[in-house]
């Protein structure tokens, strides 16, 4: 892949906690926005449960239609953890002890503290690369283009950084709002033929309630600048002659 | 479909601001709970972005294998929304001014405030029964097993209410957290031989950080208050044995 190729991913976020609305998902966004600012855009995304036969299908089924695909889940110590096993099964990869894996963990750990529980955390698919945690010692791993990282924000979070090399993004997806004190329906027409004219920028309309009052932001999208800011004066243009509030340009 | 049958849903979250990352989606969490509470499991959230063929396709896939479908975003009035007329064309009905809609809405408007933006919120498919909205006026509806909601959460929330009527569930599936202040290596072993021994329960365990300290969250879910009661029991008793600190129960 060459710069300047589009370059899309998947997230499949793994775990029943989340599709029984017990646990709010904040992985998504912490992904979507780090791919963005490397040039990867986000195709879909997809909360799945902990089967593994749902989990096999989808891998395989994500991993042919977009360059890249980052799961989140399932590579704790529990019983509920079956993303690693899974991820062999997809692959047909033998399951087993990774030898780098378990150095790290025996020297992160006390002496007697690397308990089977802790092992199971080292059990990979053969060869799998390693995604190294800088937060709390088990390592995440990935196979080909799917990368595996852990559930927890604050643990994914600290992994990401060192993924910067193995991820090849295309020009870094830009883009600017402008926020509006005024309803969707005031500028629904204006803004559809701006879209008309700017087929290549992506243009979005949402409303949002801020202290009491309502407006719109519109959120301009594009891998070039000057093609957003074209877009922004267009929109400027009309939201002057309209008299509209500007709150954010 | 009668009481005691499993019934599931999807939930499909349409709109390139949950894909770029910038907004954090919140309705999953919201539809989750709600529908746990009346008796249907999610099985499955997708987010796909404002693009009609993969709208019509998504929506094609998911209303065969699921019992309920519900969408949320693009049905407001701006070019962006375009989750009618995708819908429209998934179940090859007509998209056209839904009358009674129209009423709704040029009743709710002060005259002359009923404009070209707002009158895009009536054109629905042709026969759709309509989702009120006691909050904004413009209705969601459904099609089928295919329910559709507005993108804003305070909106959303208040529309589901209206909707327990028309979805049937199965029994209510219940849960019960024990919280533990222990890491998840510690109690991995004993919880899978548990799990083992109660198959028909299903058992998460998460790990969380609350005011510094690292603790561990057991959840049982099951449709039987009585199987929960005997894991709950078995859990309580390898944890009073491991000696382990019980935050809730």
């Amino acid at each position: 892949m060459t710069k300047n190729t589009k370059v899309n991913a998947a997230i499949l976020i793994i775990g029943n906690e989340i599709l029984s609305g017990r646990t709010q998902d904040t992985n998504t966004s912490t992904i979507a926005l780090w791919l963005n600012s490397i040039g990867v855009k986000v195709q879909e995304v997809r909360v799945i449960s902990d089967t593994e036969k749902v989990i096999v299908d989808t891998i395989n089924e994500l991993r042919k239609i977009n360059d890249y695909v980052f799961t989140t889940g399932g590579i704790g110590p529990t019983h509920d953890d079956i993303t690693a096993e899974s991820i062999s099964k997809a692959f047909k990869i033998d399951y087993e002890i990774h030898k780098e894996a378990f150095k790290i963990l025996e020297a992160y750990y006390k002496p007697g503290e690397f308990n089977e529980g802790r092992q199971k955390m080292v059990m990979m698919p053969k060869n799998a690369k390693l995604i190294l945690n800088p937060t709390s010692g088990a390592p995440g791993f990935n196979v080909e283009n799917v990368f595996c990282l852990p559930g927890v924000p604050s643990i994914l979070k600290s992994m990401l950084g060192g993924l910067k090399n193995e991820i090849i993004g295309g020009e870094p997806i830009l883009s600017h709002t402008i926020s509006l004190r005024t309803v969707e329906s005031e500028i629904a027409k204006s803004l559809t033929n701006i879209q008309n004219k700017n087929k290549d920028v992506e243009i979005g309309s949402y409303p949002f309630f801020q202290a009491g009052k309502l407006g719109v932001s519109i959120v301009m999208r594009s891998e070039d600048q000057s093609r957003i800011d074209e877009c922004s004066s267009q929109i400027l243009n009309f939201v002057n002659e309209k008299k509209i509030e500007v709150v954010e340009r």
